[in-house]
């Protein structure tokens, strides 16, 4: 029997299910008394919890990242859902489902590997071609590839966010490029497969998403360049040539330059075509996705609007308002 | 025989050629003696003239608009290049051969034409293909909206630019719509068609280009709104039912949002998921057709960048260089 | 005997009164009781009540926009009054009295109709006097125009805010006008007249004050100028001859620039001597009213300051205090 | 007989004319001749002047600031009107009739600082009203705000401007103050009166228009303050008691904060309620004036609009077009 | 015996410790219940306390800026360490030992003072040798000099946090001048000694650090400039000779120009060499000072990095990371 | 006998001298008639020639980065020094005097190398100490850094002029650091003399100053920390033993941060304590330079005031000015 996923929780639903549990912590309330509040996911997002009247048992019975069952009601506060808890178990994680923790399942990541490689290995361009092919056959690399998230937050925040997002903007790119003559296709291609693909090491993704001190410090598009110089050697060994440096120097470029501007964190302005193209589609992207995520996940299901989001700076119009009061 | 078009000018080339004049001006140099200023274009683009010495005989023997054969000489003047005329005579419009002087050749524009009519025709949405209807059988606005440039300068300034650049925009929009599960692609279609609409009164192009009064003090996105107010009124007359006043709101916030920012003219941010995919397209459509003809018609041939360009906060990389000085 | 308004209540008084109810929520505390909140307003402001261990009954038992008799105490929570109930049962409207309940009672409301009538038809110019004279017999509009708020929040947010806003623009407006020759006094005044007219169709406030789904994807700007082209029609009607295109492109031009700066909102900026004029003027008023506003309803009554106020990014300074510690 | 002024010259007329010469330059052009260039200036403005292949005896005949007689032709020059002199000539001071460089002449001078009296001393409030004639018995000072320009360039950029702006300032201060009820009018009047006070400092005007170099370094906002500290001591003898401390604090706080915001210099936000009207009002004065001198000025005599003004990031509206080119 | 500090304070820490307190207020809490809150500091910082159903008996006894005992205990709120008080009492301020209540004991005072007294008195330029000596022998200036803090928040705000900062930054500014030849090292140091001097009426800092209303609404810059005026009046009586205008002209700057941008609040950008490196230098103290206390005061124990700080848009990196998380 | 320098020009000086030359064009005046253009530069500085009525003869008798001779006059065109030339001819490298266009001449150099040395092998950290040896012995390495000026334009732009300015920051460094106990001084030093070190590819300067390829496309924040990943992998090979981690983690860090805002081009933000302190002392260095360097070079020699410089977006203040008008 399917279970019933975070995303669908209503308020005032009574809850006995199995989570993903992480960010513990054992707080006082203002009185004074201890309370538990952990973080519950499963593939479909996330839920807070509080356990009221805690102790020091209960919080050291688990550890971030365990699975564990939790009996509670859900309610609405303060615009968010959230869980009281009256029971919290540790699961072993041999007994739980893997699909259901994975947002995208197995078969999903495979289809997408897949893809991937069809893409890529369709390129006309030699060099490229060669050098993707690297990429393909380092196990290493498509392990932490199609398992990263794209982000911490929002962004395709799950184990293979960040395959999903690349392989979505190479479908895209590979659409969009015969409209344009001037676009090297294969490129183009190129560039959306590798310009986030510091993120691997940028993040850490094993048990709970953060950044790493490097990725905090140095960040994903510097990190991307040294692994794109690696790669560059592997591949004029394989090849017995040197791949062409304006050619190198162009996909260098458009992963420096994705952000699209200084405000964003690009340390140079896209200045080739496919450059600012690979940061027109990944902004298209990034955008679709975040509006299509806002109004699908938000909490005031009888409103034709969003909350006010302050990232963006506006509501957002999900639909089915009668067009005006006087309509 | 085929003539040699401005945009193929070299240095010092000499010159006997029909072009269309305007922005005549009779002006003195420093030293007080007058000589005639003059725009010279054909399809490919246009070059400003001098005739020193010039004198009021010569300024009157044309209109601006007119037809003029000039005899002259090339020259890179301050990184562009002008044509020095030594004489100037008009033309009988009869005379000229029309296809010189249209970027798009007519078989161009009717292909346009008949693709932007099969796009609209084929949209599943009755509502929005009634409403595409009527301005599809409006004479006037099909003939405005065939021969209206998209800008008075730089982007798709010329007959047929508006065209060329709508239908290239609903192009790109049926590709990438089945991307986003999301997005509505025929209201997204019909966005990318409407959203510009306003600049068929928005400038004048019968003779120059240039903005009309009402187009710089109330511009096109509000001028669009109140057309399709009118061509609403039209479709449910036609269809005998009103069209959902939901989708008529949706299509004039992709209008008045489509700059996406405030600071661009917008009075409204996206607040759908068709607004932020039809800003993003516009920008997209914008930005690699402004780098393409960045490249094409920079003047330092030798040079693999293009030279510095103000708007965009720098030079662009048209390619060809040695990667590296140590190379 | 007078009634106490919600803008006099010190800390900790004692409540019986009748208020207008809005905002209802049976919410959750953090132990999972629930308690409902509420808004209660009446003429002078509004105040946020919570009435603890609350059921359905009372949540069901009167409606958001009705009258409630509500007893219970103030308290001042976090900077702000809000007040505790202990009891709230619905009260028939018949039995209200309505001045208590309306900021502008309904002989000052009367005032400002009368009074914008004499400035509209005082005017000379007779296509202007024609014009305002098709809204003035406008009973919907008229009806609208004197209820509705200038905003859904702080500025003039009550039931004939708009009216009471406009007009003292419009006699500002008049007083100001004199000092500049270049300005056209008429023309100013019927942008001060016109340019927030929108809002009547941009807010409903029948009930509580929101946006329109219309008013939020299209804003009043736009609005504004689709019924001032519905107008012009009548007056030309009405006269039997043309109002000057360049006198209503002027008109049009006042309401979409009046935000005076793109991040406003506003599509275009002042390009006319009254656009400016209007737009400086309707700032001031702004303004103005906002620090009167701020200062008369800062709580912290024994501080020379107000609290500070993000929007402004200051505190503002009320008097009172002693020059300086010295002193 | 009348003059010929500035204002009013076309293209192309012959000149024998008195002017006020400034900022003569001998410069060598391309082909390294020397020509002269020096402003030439009566009431109503300003012309740029050039003498060909000139010499050291004509730079030395006169100085900057002194009269000269000029023969030539003028021209209209890359869109500014120039005057192509073949003779200048030193005129003795005496000879020249005074009202002729004056924009304001001595009588309407006289009707200003009457009406500045008028004003003060109407001040209900007895401390502003000593305070005030504190400036008023001030002979150098009274000397020097009557003569001071508003500004170096543009802005009242004339002996008298500084009186005129803030004179009007004041008239429109007056009559907007009764529309606020929490205004004290006496202390915004004041205000007016002091804001741009410390001009009379900060710029040099005894020949030509310059910042002092305290001006340049410090500027009008502090040099006002220290001026306004020793009035307050004169103004405390007279009266033979203090002017209330928070009276002089909102003074002082009217002039530092009266450029509004940070970015245009002022190191204080206004806070109090006068502070606000005057930045608000002081800015309608400044813009309505720059409007009316950029359409008044503007050379495209031709032309519906003004050249486009970089300042204001767009072109003015002078009127007059025909609507639309469709009309 | 050493007192605990509340800087050293750790979660549930039980406290019987002697404080100063400030900003005490009697609140309901949400079941409208009082409690005291009241902010308790020693020399080390400060923390919030909070005393469960307080009295109004607890409320008086005791004045803000009194010496209070307080029995309780701590614990981590919300990221934020507080107190959870049970009991309250006041302390004679003859039995406090004054040097757990000031961050800079009497003795690090009189060494800064000491130190200022040599740097300034070692100065070459006569000039600002006895600028600089009527201050240091003006008691009331030196009094407060050495007892104002430098802010109110954050950056160092405790008695003689003034004196710490610019003593400091004369030694910075002592230290590199000799690196550029063209800086003036006496007036860079006596920029240096006097930049922030108006903060001493600015602020203040008897019993609790907030701003004057004169401070608020004219501003430390502003009131410096007054001060110099009257020394330098002294200083050229005691020299019998004037100073040199342009030598106070550039210290008047460097004063009105030390925040460096516009949007700081400097009405003038910094134009000599001393004050550009003054702004410069100025800023670096800040910011490392702030950076030094953000890392020192991280309540995240465990964490290599800080909270997210708003202010500085970043977390800072502490240290003692592992690298990345591949290690 | 020592030779006149382009910095020391003044109007109208007859000139016969050696330049380097560059930047050669052969131009058409507004008459078709061509000239040649030319820079021409000696150790002070450079200055722009023109040569009238020039042929294909002349244009080719050198190039770029040749030593001429040329004999001509100089003259101030519009406030810029210019040489109008008679004669330029051809001049053997091995003739000219190399300290004459070299502004750090050889032993100056050599003095800064030999700093660089006992500053970076004075640190205590052997980590460091190591790293930099690497660096020191690498000949290539040294070669180009101590030839590479710091910028195409203005800063430190001649051969040396990055060495000059690393080694003055490490100075600084050095000298600051201990004022400041958090700061690890060894970290700053090194940090200080990597941080720019990108530009020695990131800059051509064989023959004239320019961008590389890579270095307009990538920059040399990303070029420094590839260069720098390589350097370490040398350092942990020489000592045997690999450089903690952190430890180049920071250093990478300080590198990628130091323009210290996006907008300057930094993918990071300063998060440590020598990350902040490095930008704050770069910008110092920075500043200082340019505003001696304006200073120096004004060609307004008789003013206080240099020119308005638009990227300071204000003048500067020489001073020998009379402090104001009144003085």
């Amino acid at each position: 029997m399917s279970r019933r996923y975070v995303a669908q929780y209503g308020h005032q639903e009574s809850v006995n299910e199995v989570f993903r549990a992480t960010e513990k912590q054992l707080r006082p309330n203002r009185n004074g008394n201890l309370y538990l509040q952990v973080e519950l996911s499963d593939r479909s997002g996330s839920i807070s919890a509080r356990m009221w009247n805690a102790n020091d048992a209960v919080y050291k019975s688990f550890d971030n990242g365990d699975f564990v069952r939790v009996e509670g009601n859900t309610q609405l506060f303060q615009g968010a859902m959230q869980l009281i808890a009256t029971r919290i178990t540790p699961v072993d994680a041999k007994e739980v489902n893997d699909e259901e923790f994975t947002p995208l399942p197995a078969v999903e990541v495979d289809r997408l590997v897949k893809r991937l490689g069809e893409i890529l290995r369709g390129m006309a361009d030699p060099h490229l071609r060669t050098l993707a092919e690297c990429f393909l056959v380092d196990d290493r690399f498509m392990s932490r590839f199609s398992r990263a998230p794209a982000g911490v937050k929002h962004h395709h925040a799950y184990h293979g966010g960040l395959l999903e997002h690349v392989v979505n903007l190479m479908e895209v790119a590979s659409r969009v490029a015969p409209c344009y003559p001037q676009i090297d296709r294969d490129l183009l291609v190129t560039g959306a497969f590798l310009h986030d693909m510091g993120k691997i090491d940028e993040l850490s993704y094993d048990r709970e998403f953060a950044y790493t001190d490097e990725g905090q410090l140095i960040g994903h598009l510097v990190m991307a360049v040294s692994l794109l110089e690696r790669k560059v050697q592997e591949a004029e060994k394989l090849a017995g040539e040197p791949i062409p440096v304006e050619k190198v120097l162009r996909l260098k470029h458009m992963i420096v330059s994705h952000h699209g501007r200084y405000e964003f964190g690009s340390p140079k302005l896209p200045m080739t075509i496919e450059a600012i193209a690979l940061y027109c589609l990944d902004n298209l992207d990034a955008q679709v996705f975040f509006f299509q995520q806002q109004m699908r996940d938000d909490p005031n299901v009888g409103s034709p609007w969003t909350g006010y989001n302050a990232n963006l700076g506006r509501k957002l119009y999900k639909g089915g308002g009668e067009g005006n009061e006087e309509g």
